[in-house]
């Protein structure tokens, strides 16, 4: 409601087209309408095409079924993150749609089908044991409405691998970096693209990795300047971020 | 040199068209130019538009001016950051037109005018403190041709400030959130806005801050899903990925 | 014993009244009484209305059934954190009261009613995933004879529900601000309101949260001046120090 | 503006008291009013006797003199921390009545007498090194109307200093403990008194001390249940947040 | 061999009674017994009264019982630490003396008796949950022949149940404090005694106490100055120090 | 291929030896091969006489026994590190040969007899606890073609045992030394040898050890100048690199 | 004041030889004299032959000047740790017999002869840049009346040089081994001596070392039994705790 | 001094050819000799071409004039490492042939010719801010007789760069490779080449670099197996490790 409604609203008033009561309950709800809350609201409530998401890790497998037995009645597509097999199951149990990707442990409903962009989000990996991650990342940003290409097991001991496909890295909008151990995927993707990339480090690593340090510390003092960092693992915030800037 | 071009190559040299001197030279630096290693060149030495980048810290003055010297031959925009004043006064010498942002400790060289992109970059910070880091993001963002809305002073701790700015906030195609302290801003504000929020922690702070770890830990776990993080003060590299992906 | 009792005691030996044998006896245990030891004794033990309080985690199940059986005997309202399900139902078979919090971990036994206080401490958690803290705090906050207002799910990514429920916290007389993650909310909420404000950072998150590190130090440093901190997952801290405000 | 403030200037608009442009300049900054925004407005600007804060580190000189140059046209009581010196000459040279507290680095300025709290804050220490923290919790917490007792050189090596100033502790509304080092003077307090007792590690000591880090630990890991932590050297915010107490 | 010895030896062979080859062999292992290394030997295998020490973690139960069966061989006393319950059972079998302290996790096999210490070691404890550090300890400085004095549940927060306990404190000739969380208790016992202290840091705690570092880093910064510090939980190791200076 | 060969093939094409396709197939392919990545190829997939090398942690039974499945059929030697027995059975039922290295993890197929180098390997190591990592590096070592020679238990709390082992050591042409707790042994041998040490720290120990640590600071902070470091626990990288070195 | 010199007083009184006024007077200040605090104060203050002790660092030099000066009044040895040279100075002013040790920045007043212990403290360092750390300890050592060997420069690197102090070392009867770096110095002479060690990291080093940390941790994980650890650089603790062993 | 000169002595002893004082001298030193240590004394003093060596930080421009006198006298090499420049003109003083390297803070004393090695040693580096430390590792490469190859400026950013130079990388015999902020150069190389390389971890960068601790962890989680590790900033130890290497 901007200043113009109001405006109209008074004038409606004044001219007794509309009655105090009705105006009032207008205004009342006011402050969130207008400072723009509405948006929020949609941002992380229903818009269309929009998932509905919900972190698995930490609930109890009956609290994941009935928080998405509720999401289920806005008819809505739905992104389940961090979830065991058995709230799968009983996830299946209530939505024969549900499907269950055990590796990136997300659990998908699909109620709506949604356009894919054209451009693409390239998710590329150093190696196999980041697929975990890759895998929250992909069905993420393809819920979210995003083609996708994965480029996996191409770090950069093997730096060849990596070039051999550079091509359709380069063709991406934004990219996502994968990597654990030292990391060092990033900055070498960040020096070879002139587009945004997007580092996630991941856990995969012993000793000194200190569960994702390392490749954390790495990312962030990549040497190359178009990268940044999320959280350690995080393949759905990484995900979730390219999505926006692959829909700019 | 594609597929294609190498094929035309040989035919060449198989009718003679091309002696084989002149073919053996060509393939020679295939590797380079076919690896795509140019469009690296390029993005990281002289484009029509992009500044040359020095980072001046650790460097003595003489090698700051010298290495400005050698870039003034080039005729090309440059951007010096983190440099103090003496290097300022040395580069003076040399060029007339170097221009000293000192709270953000960068040196301009305007060679070019560039045009501005229409969608701007919003760099929004928490204090006064963190104006530092405020000035190196706004004029790498200027030189690299970006239209910039600053928004200061807005932290958390008084809230209504940050609402009464949100529109411009909002109008932008990409955010920059720099903070200190807690860095509670790029949560408030990756909840408040669906656009790319990049989070610049700064030093700011004292004791259990351990020189801007903390907020940098607050970013890295931002229950807001759009935000992704840069090194500590590192203004210049968010400004860089702002402005990448405000060219998208 | 004070001054004046002592010259009494000593003018009572004078006078043969007291003879030295009871004189001495009563003058041994003086240090204690005199230095105010017993305020602690009563502080730590049973005053009316104060619980005996047993910290379960790294006992055994015959350990924390054994200590409650000897607290039984003084016939005292008990508050048993950290206790598993197991050490309940131990405590169940000697105690038909007893009552387990299973989010919370909290075994309750109610002896006697308690008058609560007419003014309410407010505990606001910003996910569901801090539930738990928020239940220990809140069974804390109760068996100390305290009104509450719980205030959950207003995680600064949505801002706008912690707005709608704003009322309700800046009536409050003192607020225990529960969040993990980046822990921002503490920041929000010390901004907000004029109340003495206890942050309970949670090991909610993963990654470069480290355990709760990542609220903990962002609380210890938040930009809003009336935020005290308490240990990671502490809400038995927290609730007890809020307690001793809501008291005074 | 309530809701039968709205309904009364909609009545007004209706009855044509009001006219449409009064009512909608009105209605237009209603968001902030209404929101409570002006509160916090309040809290953090001038309100009758208390002090307008200026943080002065990261500032140069001219910056902290024109700030409060500009706050002196308010007429109200001004409290600068972690001044230097010079900044202190500054700053006396457009205001007489500035005092300055060399070991605490506060600059105060008072405007208007303010009346004193009955009860009063007690701010104990550990050794003589703890003093710049103390001083600056003293200054704080007199300029914002708070008697205050200070009982400082009773570090816990030597307890029975301590214990003989006991019913001066015990006396205060609530304890600001203040230790570097181990830090174990909170905890012992934490056991002998009954009131909030916010705690204050200072970065006093060396080696594995780690600039405050051993006492910070300490602190919040104390077995003492009433005690609570602010950030390392925070002398401010503890008499921030015990004023806050004191004065309920 | 000294000096003196060799001079025999070389003189015996000069005269004929002992022939080369026999005095080469005794030359032979002169390094080890000449560099005093005899000593270590015994310091780390078997002197009269002295316990052989297998430290059980991380070894199979295997293992534990066959170097336990070929330690018996010797005939000695022999004490296993970190061992668990199973580890026991298996060592049971094969020795019908074998005891164990299942909270310290120490198995014990008594094969000599021996003389008591005349001076005492003080084993002093804050809390319930720091036992299994105080049983090793107490295992383990029996075993070694000293007479002990156990003090437990003496934590700082009720400082009192500390002093009623002090004269068996000072009375010891060298003192042990255990503490988890905060570790305050080493401090202050540091400052009551004149006896050397050493400590121990625990790992009870959760939170901010990371295993134990809270404690440790209180108990190297202690106020105090007779105050030594060993590794977290390292009951052993205190005792083993305990030990050598009880037997000064 | 280098610039002769490339001028023979067009050559080649030019005196129509060779077809235009021919030709093309051969220069397709070519910046791989003249940028020298097929070393990279080799040094990473199979040369004669070096294994295979798959890392097992973190994948499923399945995948380890897919994966060596198609190793298998290059007959080539192969070396799983971190397998787990579970792994080993799968394996063992698709390969008789497969052996399996309890203690080191390791599982070893040997489909062609190696020669072994005349010069050895010295593998170190101070503590039983520590033969999880020899025996990584000497499984690793052999399978490389190594001579190795294994001296444990000689921890520098009984350094008479080190150097009773000193010849061999110092025999070695390279030498690794494998310590948990304070990795003492590293430095110790890096002073008497003067061979490269390489040094890995292990995870032995526990409290303030925080998962080898302690021995990795220590390591890298050697007093002793000719040691290098690599990660905690690394048996494999550091067999890795003494074959590379011991083949020089 | 002990029992039976209370029984003594209380007779007093009652046979009229002190009256009721006297012994109130006695009796007050009875808490601190009888819980044995006199003991403390005499530890901290002034017993025959022990020096008052001044933590000069963080102080200013007018401080250290006047605390020393009212020290002088009791005419009683002074030790001043951590003092400059600025310091020093200012004392020499206004004592003539103060000595000023410039590596380890000692100030020394010796105003009564003290009989030096007949068993020695052994003071053992690695490298020369240890020397400041060896002073502080030797300056305290030796006014608290002890005799000390210093034994210097035989770190590990070069192990023999140890061996040939072996005996010197083994003659004590307790020893200090003071090191950075890795600090293998305090294990090796752990596993060579049946004495107290009490370890003194230092922050010698750079990089890894981290001020200290990694001798720190290298002596907490020491594989040999009878070391226990001081702070970082703390030579004034080690020496003090082993000068109460030595005494003993 | 080995079995067959010890039997030749004592048959001397036996023929009286050699009287007893003069076998007891020769054997008195026995240990010291025959256990090796005299390597050791030349390892670590002077051989043939080694240079002696002083690491000068820490040490007073008078200590290091003193020692390098000293060391003069015997005629050898010298080198001095982390020199300032006033401790060179103070050495340049007393010896005309000193150089300095200012870049690498090295003191070089050239006494004799070596020869150098013919295999090289290749010291590559990332970016220009790294050349102090490529400067102390070229300075202690050469002087202990190695040839060297610089390769610096090719830091992965740029990755064309690194393969402009590979065959002179790929040439050498062992290679250095040295890189702050990400330190992802080691394990490009460490892929690309099959030589020990030893990785120099360099504080260079800013935030949360640490000081090189990103680096560092990156390095020692490398993903290429052959790369080992010493600690941040350390040129020369890398140096004095590959010259082992080279010289093998």
């Amino acid at each position: 409601m901007n200043k113009e409604e109001i405006k109209v609203l008074l004038e409606g008033v004044k001219d007794n087209k509309i009655n105090v009561q009705q105006a009032l309950e207008r205004l009342e709800d006011l402050p969130f309408k207008d400072l723009g809350f509405a948006k929020i609201d949609n941002h992380r409530e229903i818009r269309v095409g929009y998932p509905e998401v919900i972190y698995c890790e930490g609930k109890t497998v009956d609290q994941v079924r009935d928080i998405i037995k509720f999401m289920l009645t806005k008819n809505n597509n739905i992104l389940g993150t961090r979830a065991n097999e058995e709230m799968y199951n009983a996830v299946k149990e209530i939505c024969e749609e549900a499907e269950y990707n055990k590796l990136g442990r997300t659990i998908i409903i699909k109620k709506k089908e949604q356009p894919l962009t054209e451009s693409y989000i390239a998710i590329v990996a150093a190696g196999t044991s980041d697929l975990p991650v890759v895998e929250e990342a992909f069905e993420t940003a393809k819920i979210l409405g995003n083609r996708v290409e994965k480029i996996t097991d191409v770090g950069v001991a093997g730096i060849h691998r990596l070039f051999s496909r550079l091509d359709v890295i380069r063709g991406a909008k934004v990219v996502i970096a994968i990597a654990g151990m030292e990391g060092a995927l990033a900055s070498v993707i960040g020096g070879l693209v002139d587009k945004p990339v997007i580092a996630v480090p991941t856990s995969v690593g012993y000793g000194a990795n200190f569960g994702g340090i390392a490749a954390l510390l790495s990312m962030l003092n990549s040497c190359a300047s178009g990268v940044s960092v999320v959280n350690i693992d995080n393949g759905f915030g990484a995900a979730y971020n390219a999505s926006i800037i692959n829909k700019l």
